[in-house]
Order: C-alpha cells, then structure tokens, then sequence
C-alpha cells in the first residue's frame, strides 16, 4: 500500500489553491482533507482563476473538460485515461412547458452522461483529482448512480474499485455496477448505513479515494459544470429559475456555484436566479427544514421509490437551505404516485425517459407552479440527472404494450382502433 | 387522413436532389418512395452539394445537425422539434487494445444519444424528412432500439406513434417503448414478421410514415453520421479499419459512404479502409454469404441474444457484401457465449456498458484478430451502437456483488480479502 495521499506537496490541481472551511474559513493546503481541524465543517475548494474567456472555453474539448481551468483538475486532464462526460443536451421543452403551463421551459438532460447520469461528472473530476492526490483505488458508498459510475470510471482508468450499496438497490444498478467487474459489496442497510461504513474504510486505507467522503470538496466541484453549460448553452447567459433534485445536496450548492462564478468571471451578466430544491416526500428531510423555517436539518428514515435520492442525513441539507433563500426560491415535495406521474409526463411531451429523480424534479416544478411558487412567465431550467433506464421497476406496472396480437395485419389493425 | 405525401411537389430536403435506385440507377423525383418502379430495386438519396468546410461543420450544433448539409434534410432542421442525437465520444481503447493484442484502437460510444442507441440518428434524419414529405405519424417495425427512438422523437414532436415489436423483446425496450404513450404493439411472431406487417399497413396509411419501410432512403443516410463523426473526432481524417455490426445492413453500408461523401468533398485525405461487418452466429446470414464468396443472402431464421441483429432477412445484405469486399474487408460472426464475453470484456477495460449488438461487434473483432483478418498493427474503429441497460438478461447470470454482507465493517473487510 502506498501512502502518498496524505503527504504535504504540492499537487498540480489546476486552479484550485487551498481548501476552506465553509463553517469558519480556516484554509489548509490542498490535500485529501474533507473536514475542517478546527471546527469539523466541510472543505470546499478555493481557486485562484486565470483569465477565462468564452472563446477559449468554446474551443475545449465537447465533454466537462472544457472548464478545466475552473476545476481542481491539472491542465492536460484531458489526456489521461478518464469518462468524458457532459455537454449533454439542453432540450427547449415547449410541450411540457404547454403542460405545465409555463411560459419557457428547458430540460437538461443528463441521461447523455457515459453511465446515464450527472454522476459521471463529479466521478470524472473525483478521479482526476484522486490521481494528482496520489490514490489508486477508486471508492464510495453510493444510492446506485454513483456506483455506476465510480464502477466505470477505475475500469476505464485501468483502477481497482470498491463499491458499497444497499443490498435493496435496483436490479439494474446493481448490475450495471457489477458489470465493469471492480469490488461491488451489498450491504444490507440504507444508504446511510452503508456511508457510516465507508467513512470508517476511509480512514483505514489511505490510497483508497471514497469519491463522496474522503476527497468529496474535490468531487463535488463536478457538479458546477451542470450550471456552467446551462448558462453556456444559453448562450451565456443565466436562466431566471432552476429545479434541481437535492439527495445530499451537493448538486444545487454547485450548480449555484457555477451560475456565481461565471458571473463573478464575467462570462455572463449579472442577475437574480432563484434555485428550486426537489425531494421526494418519503424523504425530504431539506423540504421539511425549508418550509419550518429552520437552518438545520434533523435526519429521516427514507421511504421512497426515488431511492437515488434516498439520503435521510443529507451532509449540504444546511447549504441547500442557505442557497435557496438567498436567491429566493423554495424547497418542495412531492409523492411517490407523482414521481411517477412526472417521469410519464416528461416521456410522453419531450420524449426524455427521466429514472425517479427526474420524476420527483418534473413533479416538483409542476406542484411548485400550481402553489406560485414558482413563476409561471419566468425562464426555468429543470435538471433531469439519471436514467429511466435504471428505475424501470418504477413505472412497469402503468405501461406498456397497447396490445399483444397475432401476425396479421387485420389484428394489428384491430388493436389500432381500439 | 392528409394524403399529400405522395404529391410530386418539390420538398424542400437541404441538399437531396432525387432518388436513385441502387440496382438499375433509374431516378424519381424527391417523394416518399423505396422500391424503383423499374426494377424493385431499393432506392438511394442522390445530392447535389454545396461548398462544405470543415470550419463550417464545426461551427454547427454539437448533434448530427452539424452535417445537415449533407443529409436529407432542410437547412433549418435544428429548429424544429427533434431529438439532436450525434457527436457521442470516441474512446481512444488503449486497455482494450491491449487486450486484444492491437496496436491503435477506437470505441465510437453511440450510447450517449438520447435513448441510447444509434437509430437516434436515423429517426431524427427519418423524422425531419417525414415533416417535409407531409407525413404526421412516424412509426416502425422494430427489434427494439428503433421502437425507443421513434417512440421518443414522435413525443418530442407532439406526433403520434405506432409501433410493432416481436413479444419476445426484452423488457426494458418494451418499457422503454413503451413509457413515450404512443400505440405500441406486440405482435407474436419474429422481426421478419413484423416487418411484413409494417409493409402491409404503409401501403394502407399514406400520412404514417414506417421510418425502415417507406420513408427508408431517408431514414438510412442518418448512419453516415456515424462515418462522419469518426473521421472529424479523428482530426479530419479516416481510420484504417472499422467494424460494424449487422442487421438489416443499413449502417455498415452508410459509414461507408460517409467515409467516401467526406473523401470526394475533400474533407478528409483519399486513403484505403476496410470494412468489417459483425453478426452473431444465430443469425448470420450475411456472413454466411460472405464466407461462401457469394453475391446473394439467404434468409435464416434468426436464434441469438442479440435480438436487436436478429434480421434474418436483411434488406441491405448485398450492399454489405459489396462494400466489405470493395474495402477488402470481411464479415465474421460469433456465438452468444462470445457475445457475453464481449460486453464484459469492454465493460471492464474501458468501462463503457454495451447491449449485445456491441458484444457482438467487439467478440467479432476479436476473432477478426484471433483469425489474421483484421490487421493488429492498423488504427481500428469498433462501432458501440446500443446500450448494456436494455439488455440486462444476457448478463445477468453471471455478474452480480461480490458478496452481501450485514451493516458492518467487519464485513465489508473480509468480503473484500476474500
Ligand atoms: C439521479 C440523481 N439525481 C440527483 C442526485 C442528488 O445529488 P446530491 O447528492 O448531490 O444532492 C442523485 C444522487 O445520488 C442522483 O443519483
Ligand atoms: C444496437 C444496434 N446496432 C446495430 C444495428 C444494425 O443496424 P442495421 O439494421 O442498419 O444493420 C441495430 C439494428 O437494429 C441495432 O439495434
Ligand atoms: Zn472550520
Ligand atoms: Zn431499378
């Protein structure tokens, strides 16, 4: 086992510079640290950017590359061996807009991500980083898309993975997690089982790099570039009001992150943007601190068909909070029978088949609207971040084929008719 | 019912000029036709194009729709609702070509497109030129793939659908069919089948368009995208060799004549390339007839896992013989064993996921090697056409976790020693 991760050098990360304490400021080299000495408050990276044009972001490379300059990635991060993932579709959606009677509606659509959601985005920063930081095995506690993707990434990158889920994950994820062939253990637990574990691995392997734990401030800067593209795609500028899915979290904290600093960078002008929090009701421990006016958030036991987004102790729950209000926009919930309902809803007016989240962020936007809470005349970005895919169990029992006939065209015909 | 699309009106399809029979050359004007009227031979899309740079292709969208000034299609294409397929990753496959013992290697990931498969390219392209021609429902005979990606651009663009599927499909392409709520059909009775059904009720509904049936020249010239993209990803220029899995023939035959389209415009360098195609050996009909120096294909009927390739009867099967053989390629095919081993074997070297069809396509290239025929020391391009998630039943005995053990670290440490 080699023990370079936690050596004090100096690691070519980029633009990154020290990391910081969110709690209490207190800055430490950059390292594979995740919580603060002083005050145990989470670590995020601080940068120190150069000149960033969007001609030059123009001309990178067609995945999350591209904003190289903008992550703790070193400078040619694009040659070695990693995901590619993003600059997926951002998809004009008037017929859901119709739907939902908003006026301008986009849908960015992450299924496009190499293992179908954002989770090959904070992966491929995650690993990238890892490898600077002097880890060889790639690792993390996941609810089933970041096994995927943790699973695929050190396959790619020719890296022993380990991967720990709930044993009550979807048959798809399981097996999409098996396939890449790293160390795939259930666990018979919920998720926030299955975390406590990893943090304790974690500390007893040191060339192990559990993406969400022991390098998380590195791996969560991934999710910036959802917000990066959004902006990018619209032509560099911000939309007016964002709905994103919140498990953990992390993904609305760097999504707001990214509209900040593109404007801070200038890439886009400035301008309010209210960001919309989406859990599922069956756990929506944020939601529920939202709407009770509280700033911290007390733990749940999840129940919920959304089990990607199954976190009951949500590690950003608090930054989530502190995101929305200042930018004026709410946390909401919605039920299982909803999801369902949102993920049929997307299918049948864009043709995107969104896995649970999705259903839970399209059902959010449209109770968001029906409250006022949302407004209905300002431009709106829903993230979609995982695949249908992957959570067939979800809908089987409402679809499928209008008919099964015998080989004539008259039944065929008949079926038709009826 | 409208019944204008077969008025010989001229419609405005970008640079397409008319269609030209393959067989005896004969040409009709621009129209929803597939068989020359001459001879019953099929019919092609000829074209008269205009000045194509590659800084204007670069400068288009990041779909398909950067070459639509070279398909079928009006010049204002990615205006309308569609599904902007096109641009997936090309992996450079160095853990891959070190397993098979190859010197340069490239994964061309169609999985990235919206419902993870290729015949997104050929839907959106079918769909664009079915809007001109006057249709108002896109519909299809399917072995699965076609049957998400017409389901899903038929919702997109607020058209109605119509789908007929074999009963025996898996699963998730039925759902995934489905989930769009067009009129999905299962008819029992094989791929062959079916699509003597769809040319049946084509005849019978003139505003339908059947994508692979009457609106087929059209539909087929969005694969030559996938020969586009190889030879702009690879830095304007052409690989040595390729390999190409096999159904109905369509897209081996286009990537070749993207791949000739780019050579003539003078976009690419003029060099040699072969062309491999892949089936699997329960239905290798195509293959047969190469093996057998023949000129003609013999239908079979079609037992493999790779249900997607199961066209016994393959539309295009002469013009891949054609074309393998012109480029001094070949056709092989392997067994389902091999077709398992493939999709493992790439899973865990480049962590990219494949359905049976792209099983297919790298056990065929691996006994293309194993044999002599494709040459170890030449860049290769193998084609990734579909996606692991749909079909997860030809994996599913033989991967899963490692181990599922109780909530502990104990464990999860002897399960990962042992
Ligand atoms: C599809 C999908 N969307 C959204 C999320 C939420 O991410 P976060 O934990 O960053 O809030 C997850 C988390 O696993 C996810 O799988
Ligand atoms: C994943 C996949 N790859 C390849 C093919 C072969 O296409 P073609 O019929 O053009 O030969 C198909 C056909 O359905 C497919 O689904
Ligand atoms: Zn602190
Ligand atoms: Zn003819």
């Amino acid at each position: 086992m080699t023990v370079t991760a936690h050596a004090t050098t100096t690691f070519d990360l980029g633009p990154a510079r020290a990391l910081s304490c969110r709690e209490c400021g207190h800055q430490v080299p950059l390292a594979a640290e995740f919580a603060c000495v002083e005050c145990f408050g989470p670590l995020e990276v601080s940068y120190e950017f150069g000149e960033i044009t969007r001609a030059a972001i123009e001309s990178g490379p067609n995945s999350i590359w591209r904003y190289r300059d903008l992550l703790p990635v070193p400078s040619d991060v694009d040659t070695q061996p990693n995901t590619e993932p993003g600059l997926t579709r951002l998809v004009k959606a008037d017929r859901l807009a119709a739907a939902l009677g908003v006026k301008s509606l986009w849908v960015k659509d992450d299924t496009g991500n190499p293992t179908h959601s954002f989770k090959d985005r904070v992966v491929a920063v995650a690993l990238a980083a890892a490898r600077q930081l002097g880890f060889t095995v790639l690792a993390c506690p996941s609810t089933g898309n970041l096994a995927n993707a943790v699973a695929a990434a050190a396959a790619r990158a020719g890296w022993e993975s380990v991967v720990l889920i709930p044993s009550s994950l979807e048959r798809a994820k399981v097996l999409t997690t098996a396939v890449y062939d790293g160390a795939l253990i259930a666990v018979d637990g919920n998720y926030d089982d299955v975390n406590r574990l990893a943090t304790e691995l974690a500390a007893e392997h040191e060339d192990w790099a559990f993406v969400n734990v022991n390098v998380r401030p590195y791996y969560a800067e991934g999710s910036k570039t959802l917000g990066y593209e959004v902006a990018e795609q619209l032509g560099w500028r911000l939309p007016d009001q964002v709905v994103v899915p919140v498990a953990s979290g992390a993904q609305l904290t760097k999504v707001d992150k990214g509209f900040r600093e593109f404007t801070e960078l200038g890439l886009v002008e400035a301008k309010p943007y209210r960001v919309f929090g989406a859990q599922a009701t069956g756990c929506s421990p944020v939601s529920a601190a939202f709407k009770a006016g509280l700033d911290v958030v007390s733990p749940v036991k999840p129940d919920t068909i959304a089990r990607s987004l199954a976190i009951g102790a949500p590690a950003d729950g608090p930054y989530v909070l502190d995101a929305v209000r200042r930018t004026n926009g709410a946390v909401e919930d919605v039920t299982d029978e909803e999801v369902v309902e949102g993920i049929r809803l997307l299918a049948r007016t864009e043709g995107i088949f969104a896995e649970t989240a999705g259903g839970v962020t399209v059902a959010t936007a449209k109770k968001l609207i029906d409250t006022g809470q949302l407004d209905p005349d300002a431009e709106t970005v829903l993230f979609i971040t995982g695949d249908g895919l992957k959570t067939l169990d979800a809908v089987q029992d409402r679809i499928g084929p209008r008919a099964t006939v015998p080989p004539s065209a008259a039944a065929v015909r008949k079926a038709l008719e009826s």
